[in-house]
């Protein structure tokens, strides 16, 4: 098909609709309007301050946690911490597009400091959705994914945050789950058994891409409090909501390496170590600000860091091998099922939830318990939570397939041949020094040697 | 020529120099002085909670940024990210001292948070001149590069700030022309057609120091929202400049994998991902703070890529070819022709700045457009925007001609032989495992072959 | 010895007791409860403000500033990082545990911003002594080690700040001299010469890694001006601290590479570049908000680089040829002397201060001479610096062998076998790419090839 210069039209195309749509609808917000009054100054001054410090630590998340914890692939690196911030940049503006069509007012879309954050939490559900895709995808693929999973994302959250009401400070649902069944139904719909078993090769690590991987790894797991605490409301509810993530990674990583240790004959696996011991930032996510006390923040690390090893040992491959799910990063065990113990678990602490408990902080988290709102009972919005968690499973699997399907069609996605898997041979000008060479030397000496003479040079 | 210990003597007598200078004219300003009074305290308290976060972003950017940015070359990593550090904490030093004895008050400079945050700024020039010089200069050559790039640096920036008054938030014109020009300029005075031509093989990058810049790559890129932003008014000035920078780089990542991808064949090049996802950071930074608009960012950021991307494919090869000028990073694409962009936009902008649109602002962002200072027209302040960039390109080019002539003096500088450039042997105890081994070893392997027979297995 | 499934059953029983004692004991501090009045949420705002960036740099420090840093053995990278990550994870709790137990009010201890903080530093302590015990111990190993040092550290800071009030800003006695020590007592008493020539070959660094390593570096020597400013007296004493401590590492830095050069005939060595440019960051820590002047700041970095490179290059092989001293990062060169250096330091610094000199500032940094407090004079609180010193010296060396001694135990720790030491085949499941495998291969083809018929085996 058609496939020369098609990449930059399509991105081109986009980046084009973008400066359109901003230059039609977008404006400062007034706290960062050139002609500010003094109190929209001070507003401004305000939303750095508050937000600033937090902002920058999920950022650092997005482009070099994601980027980096996905180069453990040998031969997929420059893709994955290349193609992570592409996809990440593209996501930031469409993000807040789609995001700010949902709030118009006066047929414009409002940017402060808390949009800009707000856009970086879409953009984790794309990097999540790219994990369970990644290797398998072409650039351009991973951008129409990006394009139509950043709609439903948005209309999911706005369902969810603005019509449901629910609590979900860490995103655990709106994020972890969305990204994770979104980027594994769209993995299922490109999966082909016969290349995966040709490229099962390639889908390992080497020792010094175990490497780069930790920096991605130790660095979410570094911020995952400013994550779970940026939109916490000030004051207590945020210092708990660091409080009890710091607590939660702790456990979290201690029982990694233990359950890790028990199931690999008394060694570590490095997949474990890259990714379990994140699991508990997930599954504290919808719960970070409310009241677990400090044991239930550690409780629900342990189990976190175990379901999620478990997952990597067991469910991962049970799921390839009966259902054709191929998850190459297993964002079903990180973000997947940690995050959906997440929002069942913020079920319960919102049915137990009461005034006495939580004094002022109660119509903080929960704002539709407040009278003067819709005066729900704790029931009820243990209710929504769960309402919450059922749509955003069914948006997103049924968004994925339906998105899935888009990436398949070749007259618009070319889909990978197979010996374009987990390769930066196909999408990048390669430097010296890949992998694949050195290994193939001298894994190939032996053989070619029979026939040296037959040989001028290699 | 003497050459055994010269480093030690040079380097200690700098140091020694500095501790001196320190030692006389140094003082902690009032807001760090120990004796402080209630209000200075506060005054203590502010500096640090204003800009430390910033400051600690720019500093990742300096030590991290450029020094893991400058690692792609495979066989000198460890003088990239090592001698980097090195000139990175001269600077810091002497950037304060000749900083100071600009501004000294009773024959004494005063040291505070903002204080060091500027003399991180000015590092960055020097960073910015070292990479157009990287792998050319010896460890001593970058530091007497260091020394009298710093006054010229200086006093530019006297002249621009302190005289002509122009609004440059994000530095474009006083550290990012000023550093590319007057490395360019260094480089040129150093070049040789022959040794160049004899080092091309160890110009390039491996798979893995392509990864280990990108962690560079990626850190500059996430945190120029603080460079741009840290000097900024505080309130909607330092916000708009934190939103402005946001989406110029995002627009500009995306924009360079769709130019990269155009003019490589449908293939990524590592060199555009690593520098010219950075451009837009450049272009936008005299302007950050300015009411350019949403579109208008996003399209200084598209421009910017743009023009980096063909940088790297035509520019930079043809100012080899016909002026010999050799510019190992490009920072001509990444910091100068960006930052002569950014002066432009800034003349433009300025131009036509009312009070109407500003309101507040206008005299926060230009001074002496105030009736209370010069009381200057917008044309005339954005004749001073055009006069800076002017000024700076002439000390920068000049003084680096004239830097560079003193780094040819053999009996001071001893320049490198041919073999030396671009390699780490010639400077670092080196470790095993260097690329030029393994790779040898494995390229010499097919004449080994010749009595392949002899061998049954490996 | 019983081995199979033992870290399993160790780990989780520690991580078991965990839970049981935040359970019965822990609480959030009133700063944090969900039911806090008014003022008690505006002091958790203000706690997390306060702490909140600093925190995250000096976390940044613990996981990938130690974590990185020691992956400079190439052969260890992923016990470094990796082991790094769980080491501080468990302690991050088991401090706060110890920590609290002593300072319990109605059987509660209260966790709040700065305890999370100050668990950070307790942390410090054991990747410390972990520096000193690297490749020589296994996990299992490193976690007992790490259990009764924290009991340890933290009745020893107890003394010091609790009964002695002493002063120690940035941590450099009760942190790095007593970690410093307490790893170097226990690895004496693990030492076995004929393992250590053994493994001798496995105990350097390659390319690669020295680059990993320099991340780790670059982020301690960036963020510890967070390390020795977090926990000032809010104010000059703060913004002094933060001052004081860039100069100084600034200073080091430079002279650390000037002193490599001239000790290594005119090259740099990675060893020194590692680790003796952060020899300042100790070196001025317990005097950094004090009132020793930038010229003092400046000096203490150039000795503390000197001392410390000259650690490297002769203190070291001495201890280790005389006393049997193994000590792999060489902690008592970055961390046991330039931290002996700051209690001195500290000693003349606090016997010179006059209420003249300080004004409000005295009380803040020695409380007890206030003529409200203790009264003490100058000298006497220079006289309990010292004797802080002392008991450090004495807790941790007593205590490094007595923990030694139980780490020996084979009944419960399983000694390392010679060829485990330095070796991440030992405790990971290995990728492919470890450098041991491609470096054989290719240094003994040549080798091989001459008398391959004589070769049965590798």
């Amino acid at each position: 098909m058609w496939k020369r210069g098609k990449f930059f039209v399509f991105i081109c195309s986009f980046q084009l609709l973008f400066l359109v749509l901003f230059a039609i609808f977008g404006e400062y917000d007034l706290t960062a309007k050139p002609n500010a009054q003094i109190n929209e100054s001070i507003g401004g001054q305000n939303e750095v301050h508050h937000f600033y410090p937090m902002f920058q630590d999920v950022h650092v998340m997005m482009f070099i946690g994601f980027g980096f914890l996905m180069t453990f692939l040998k031969k997929y690196g420059l893709s994955s911490v290349g193609e992570n911030m592409m996809l990440a940049a593209f996501v930031l503006q469409w993000a807040t597009i789609i995001g700010g069509f949902l709030h118009l007012h006066d047929n414009k879309f409002y940017v402060t400091m808390e949009t800009l954050l707000v856009s970086d939490f879409a953009s984790a559900a794309v990097l999540i959705s790219m994990g369970a895709m990644l290797g398998k995808a072409s650039p351009l693929q991973y951008i129409i994914m990006a394009f139509f999973e950043i709609v439903l994302f948005q209309v999911n959250e706005w369902i969810g945050l603005t019509h449901f009401k629910v609590a979900d400070v860490g995103g655990s649902i709106f994020v972890h789950v969305f990204g994770a069944y979104f980027g594994i139904a769209c993995s299922r719909m490109l999966y082909k058994k016969d290349d995966m078993e040709e490229a099962e090769e390639k889908e390992g690590s080497v020792y010094h891409s175990d490497h780069f991987a930790m920096i991605g790894t130790v660095f979410l797991w570094l911020f995952w409090p400013s994550f779970n605490s940026a939109v916490a409301a000030d004051g207590d509810d945020q210092l708990r909501a660091i409080i009890n993530t710091y607590f939660c990674l702790a456990a979290c990583c201690v029982t990694t390496f233990a359950v890790s240790s028990l199931i690999e004959k008394d060694k570590f696996l490095m997949e474990h170590i890259q990714n379990a011991t994140l699991a508990g930032g997930v599954a504290i996510g919808s719960m970070a600000d409310m009241d677990v006390k400090l044991w239930g923040a550690i409780l629900i690390g342990m189990a976190a860091g175990t379901l999620s090893v478990l997952g990597y040992k067991y469910v991962g491959p049970f799921l390839q091998r009966r259902l054709g799910i191929h998850d190459t990063c297993g964002v079903n065990n990180l973000h997947g099922m940690p995050g959906i113990m997440a929002a069942l678990g913020s079920v319960i602490v919102t049915a137990i939830a009461t005034e006495e408990n939580y004094g002022n902080s109660l119509f903080g988290i929960w704002s539709e318990r407040d009278p003067e709102n819709s005066n729900r009972s704790a029931r009820e919005q243990a209710g929504y939570q769960a309402a919450a968690l059922g749509v955003t499973l069914l948006i997103a699997i049924v968004g994925g397939c339906f998105t899935g399907l888009i990436l398949r069609l070749p007259v618009i996605c070319d889909p990978l041949k197979a010996h374009e898997n987990f390769d930066d041979t196909a999408f990048w000008v390669m430097p010296g020094g890949y992998p694949g060479e050195i290994k193939t030397s001298i894994e190939e000496l032996p053989e070619k040697k029979n026939d040296a003479d037959h040989v001028s040079k290699i």
